[in-house]
This record gives C-alpha cells, structure tokens and sequence, in this order.
C-alpha cells in the first residue's frame, strides 16, 4: 500500500461533473489499495469572481482580508469533493490548509510555508479516510489564514507529500505532461515521459505554466517525484524526479522559451570592485528580480552589463539604475523591450561543446542575431530579439530532432 | 464608551451596495465613540445555493462537510465587509466562528455553542479594529467547523454579547421591529418600543421570524438587552428585555398566532401515575417537540390527553403514539392537523381573569369555536380550527384595543 498526494486543478473541478470524474479517478487510486491525500484548487474561475468582489468593496482590499476570502474557493471545492466520494461509498473528509497544518509566514497574498505539520491528516488517513486538502491556503501562529499566491496549490501537495513521505505526488492538470517544447509554438512536440527537476526548473517559462518552479524546487529538496497528466485523459504523463540528473545522459530535452523580458544595458562601466552589487543591491531592494546577466571582459578598464527582468518592470528598473549608473560614472543606460529568450535544456550539455555550436548554427541559418548569451550546467540560453523567438523555437526543436523518440 | 453587538442578516448584506450602507451604519456607531463587533450572515440567497450545489454532489451531503461548506458564505460576506470599513478609514479585521472563539458541540447543522472564548475579540477591539465575526459557526474541539442550524447568527451575537459583556446586542433585519401582532394579517399592529423576554418568548410563530427563540432565551439567560430594527431605516425599533417582566404592568402586549401546528387526542387514558411519562418519553426520544399539552380532570378513572407539535411531525408522532396507546389500554388516538394557535400575550394576564373573558368573549363572538386552552403566567393560548386563525388574531388585536398607544 502506497500513500499518494494527487493534485487537481481548478478547470478539472470546474462543475459538478467534473468533481465527479475527479471522484471516480481518486476512487479509483484508492480501489488500487492506497491511501490517497488531494489537494484541489478552486473551481473555474471562482477565484477570479471573489477578487472582483472584492475590488467592488475596496479600492485596494486588504491583503488580511483578501486571504481569508480566497481561502473560501478551495474551501468549497474540497467539501464538495469529500461529499461526492461520500455519496459513492468511500470515507472522505476535507480539510482546510489550517486543519492540514500548512503553517506559513504572515506575507499575505504570497505566504512561504514554514512547517506541515500533519498530525491531523496521518490520523484521518489511519481511520481510512481519503483525506481532501484545501490547497493555496495557510495559516499564521496567530491563526490568521494566508495564500500561498501563485503555483499555491502545487507547492500544497508537494509539500504535504514531502511531509506525509508520499511515494508520488500526481499533479492532474488540462495538458498531458512536459513536452519537448510548447506544444501551441511547436506542434510536432513530443510529450516527454521523464524530466529532471534541474531541466523542469530551467524550462521556466513555457514549464512555470504546467507545473508552478516553487513545487518542482520543492520536490527536488525533499526528492519527491511529481507526475504531471492530464485530468480528461488516462494517459501516464511526465514524470519529474531526481534521477536524469544521477545518471548524466548528455542529451537536450526540450527548448524553452520567454517572451516575457527586457533589457537593459549598462554602457561604459568601471571595471572596479563593487560595482555589480552596487547596480544589483538597489534593484533587489525594489522587488525587481533580475533575471540573465552578462558582463564582458573589460577593455581599456570599462565594460558593459547587460540584465534582463520581467518586462512589466522595465520602467521602475530604469528609474532605479539611471542615478546609480551616473554615481558610477558609467557612460549611458540603454533599455529594450523588444526582446525576448530561447534556451536549449538538457542534462550535461555545457560539457559538450558541440550543442552550443549546433544551437548558434540552426539560430544563424534562420537569421536570428544572437544579443547576449548565457550558460549554465544543463543550458543555453540566447536573448534575441522578441519577433524571433517562436521561429527560433521551431528551428531549434527541428536541429536537436526532438520529434522524434529518446 | 460602549461596548455595542450589532447583527445584519443576510438580506442587509445581499449586494455590493447594502454592504456598503451596512459599512456607514457600522462607522456611524464608531463615531460615536463606541466599540463595535459586529456578528454579519451570508449574502442573500448564498446559504440556499450552496445547499443546492451540495445536493447536486451527493444525495444525502454529509452533514460535517455541509457545514464547511456553508460557514464558507459568512466568512465571505465578514472579509467583504471589513474590506469596506478599511476602505472608508476605519480599523476592522474579521474573524472566522473559529477565531472568535465560539466552541460547540459536534452536533453538525444544529451545534449548541458551549463556551465563548473572546480573547481574540477583546485583543481586536483594544487595538481598536472594528470585529467583524462570521456569524452562524463555531467550532469542535477537534477544531472542525460547526454550523448552529437556525437562528444562528442571531445566536452567535447574543452569545458575543454576553461573553464580552456588551451594552446591548443590536439586531438590524428588513423589519422594522416587534409589533403587538403579525402586521401581514393586522395592519393596524402597532410597533412596541419594548417588550419582555418572556413575553417575546411567548410571541413565537410570528416573534421567531423576527428574532430566533434561542438568542431571545440567550438574552434572558445572560440578561442582554436585544435591539431588533430595520437596517434600511433609523426607525429606534423594538428593545427586547428583562425590565418589564419586573415591574409587572398587568396589559396586552400582542397578540400571537401559529398555523403549523397538530393535534393528537389520546382518548379514554387510564388515570394512574407514569402515563403521562409513557406516552410523552419515546415522543422526545423520537425528536418531537410536544408543543401545548392539555388533561382534563379524570371522570371514571379514565381521561383525555391532548397535546400538539409541528403539522410535519405528526405522522411520525401518530407513528410512535398508536402502539403505545393500545400498550397503556387507552380507546383510540384521534389526530387533526387542520387546527392553529392563537395567544393573548402579556405581563401578569393569568392574575387578572377579565383577560381570560375578553378573550374567549371575542372568539365567540366571531363564531370561533375553542378545541384547547392552555395558560401561562404571561399567555393564554387557544387552540383552534386553522381556517379561523387570521381572522381570530384580527378579532383580538381589536378586543384589547392593541392599536391605540401603549
């Protein structure tokens, strides 16, 4: 008998009959001869009414406030869950993430989980109960609720899983697993059937929206596999584990990609001690997070620093790093917006050169001109301009031939 | 500075808008320099829908989780409201049941609050937030949600009244107090500035539409004095408390009346101790709540018993009694559930016969014929055929001239 955490999102909850084909799946789990613990999220778009709500109420609700009464999403899904399996004869019960013993911080609207403490759902498990958890929810040492904010429900069933030493933590979802890229850019993508959680992290992006970074950097710490399938089919889906990353198998496993970055260089930069913290430090202290940076070996004693970020914080980025770039005596800030990311992903690729070189090749050939260039361990990444990047995709998908098998 | 209770039902809160004039009702009591908690229901029709979508689940919805459910509806309307009081400068904060300390039993959709424990309250109001508490749950002491079943929020104030020993509980509803008969049959009723515990105890039928019976029995108990109003005018209202019961002013205060009533007669009954007890036991046990009950004196040994309870209760209570009646050798069980209640309330009627002969002088005189008739120091109740009711409540509203000034 093998204690799973199964996860569903709010479109496989989204009315009455789904809940059903939810039951019939976690029913089906348990017919299996295993304990079974679900986190659900809200249903449809019930989180997206209650935040109208609440701006009908407030001009800018508080975030206390705002908390408690998303909370009540999951709470409803979960007991409507719990009675479903009730009505087709198997012990149920809901729990909210209080009663879970989803102990967080108290930054509402974006609460960090601090300790789970799961007396409650090992006993409910004991008395054979199928154990429904509200997901996306928290609470304070004051007994205040909080959320988890975005990928909250993810990062609840991986760490419930984490605590509970779940054997697996099924994550079903409307898509069918990680493909070698995404699917709506590249449609001769293949679904993979494992990934590492390094190469899920580096997918980011294209990934984040499958399964949310803070559950798969979760899974990695407390080495919990997460199975992300589809809720409509019965297809097996992707693993995410551990194991790629043991065993180097040197290949690419899919091209991810960012359309959701800008720019900004730096131009004409003392090459001095200190400099990069004092350009980085005031940008972390306003919240910007900073995404690829390169510095290119310095020249005559100045050099340039190129840095991307989101590109909704552009503006506030550029605000902060011009007086700091004058204080420096750096010669201009130059900012774009127009840009955009392709990575290449795959276990051991910065030890074998010859993916680099096969990533410039198939970018030049389409006429893609390479702005800045950056690596990691099982990565490479090239900004580019933003029009490009979904061929580039496409090119790149083609000269790694990800089409076809493992 | 006073410490105020207010309540506003679910049809004060219905929209975006009414939880709007709630807020600037509540900030005017602030204004005045008082602490306020306010104890709020869910919105509108939110407690009917959630019940349905239950049903839609399950046939038999699991009681338990049918109250997680449902307490979700108040904890929205409670965040809402706080919500708007922030937004309009006040300091509030809401509370769940389970926050505001209101322990009960696990009776699930009929919880019985045990205890009060208002630390988290009293630390709200001394920081000098506004308390907004979801009213109408509780919680276990396994920390599992409760609901109070009818007439909770209600409850749930009285009950902060007492424990935080507050001022008076204030109730705003869509009417605009208790007057001296159902204004839907008497339009000349008029509305009474206050009224005894026991004597709105004795207006049940109409009385409990307006406040429910266990908050009025929990005003008594703790001697809070209950203000019902209307919370879409300034009208002063109806203060329910124990002042008139003391000093007795020996007068009419209203006139009650109820339709959903049965009657049983249990016909030729062996006059001898433990009869009473054999019939009257297994209608407890059975969970029929035996209303009026009336013997006449013995003649021959032999007696009549009549008693009545809910019109939906009595098949089940004809059920229980017909074995029992052959059992204690009675001749036969007669019921009729076409017969009502109308009662004569007031302070010191029983010391004062000429009540009693008005009363039946005027039901005779509208041809009305009486089945039974029962009295308390406050009450004499009548029971009569159900077609004559309305008019009978007419009649004596006029007899006791209740329409001209206290």
């Amino acid at each position: 008998m093998a204690l799973i955490v199964q996860k569903y999102g709010g479109t496989s909850v989204a009315d009455a009959d789904r809940i059903k084909d939810v039951a019939r799946r976690i029913a089906a789990t348990r017919d299996e001869g295993n304990q079974v613990v679900v986190v659900i999220s809200a249903m449809g778009d019930t989180t997206d009414r209650l935040i109208e709500l609440a701006y009908q109420m407030a001009r800018e609700p508080s975030e206390r406030e705002l908390d408690v009464l998303l909370s009540t999403g999951e709470i409803v899904s979960s007991t409507l869950l719990a009675m479903t399996l009730r009505d087709m004869g198997y012990a149920a019960i809901s729990l909210s993430g209080a009663q879970a013993g989803i102990h967080t911080d108290s930054a509402h609207s974006r609460a960090r989980i601090l300790e789970v403490e799961s007396k409650r759902v090992i006993k409910e498990l004991e008395t054979g109960n199928i154990v429904i958890v509200a997901g996306f929810q928290g609470v304070t040492g004051e007994m205040d609720v909080t959320t988890l904010g975005r990928g909250g429900s993810d990062t609840t069933a991986v760490a419930l899983a984490a605590s509970l030493g779940a054997e697996v933590c099924q994550k079903y979802t409307d898509v069918e697993g990680i493909y070698t890229a995404d699917p709506r850019l590249v449609p001769e993508a293949r679904l993979l059937s494992d990934i590492g959680y390094e190469e899920m992290l580096e997918m980011a992006g294209y990934g984040a929206r499958v399964v949310h970074l803070r559950a798969v950097e979760l899974g990695e710490l407390y080495n919990i596999p997460i199975l992300v399938a589809s809720s409509f089919t019965q297809k097996p889906g992707t693993l995410i584990h551990g194991g790629a990353s043991m065993e180097v198998r040197n290949k690419v496993t899919g091209i991810a990609h960012d359309l959701d970055i800008a720019k900004i260089t730096v131009v004409g930069v003392p090459d001095r001690p200190g400099i990069a913290a004092a350009i980085f430090q005031p940008l972390a202290k306003a919240g910007i997070n900073v995404d690829t940076v390169v510095q290119n070996a310095s020249i005559d004693g100045v050099t340039d620093l190129t840095f991307t970020m989101a590109k909704r914080d552009l503006s506030e980025a550029m605000r902060v790093i011009e007086p700091i770039a004058k204080l420096i005596k750096a010669r201009e800030c130059i900012s774009d917006s127009r840009v955009g990311k392709v990575s290449v992903i795959g276990t051991g690729i910065q030890s074998h050169p010859g993916y680099a070189a096969r990533m410039f090749t198939a970018l030049s050939e389409r006429g893609v001109n390479i702005q800045m260039i950056s690596t990691s361990e099982i990565r490479i990444t090239c900004i580019i301009e933003e029009a490009g990047v979904e061929d580039a995709v496409r090119a790149l998908h083609r000269a790694f031939e990800l089409e076809t098998g493992e």
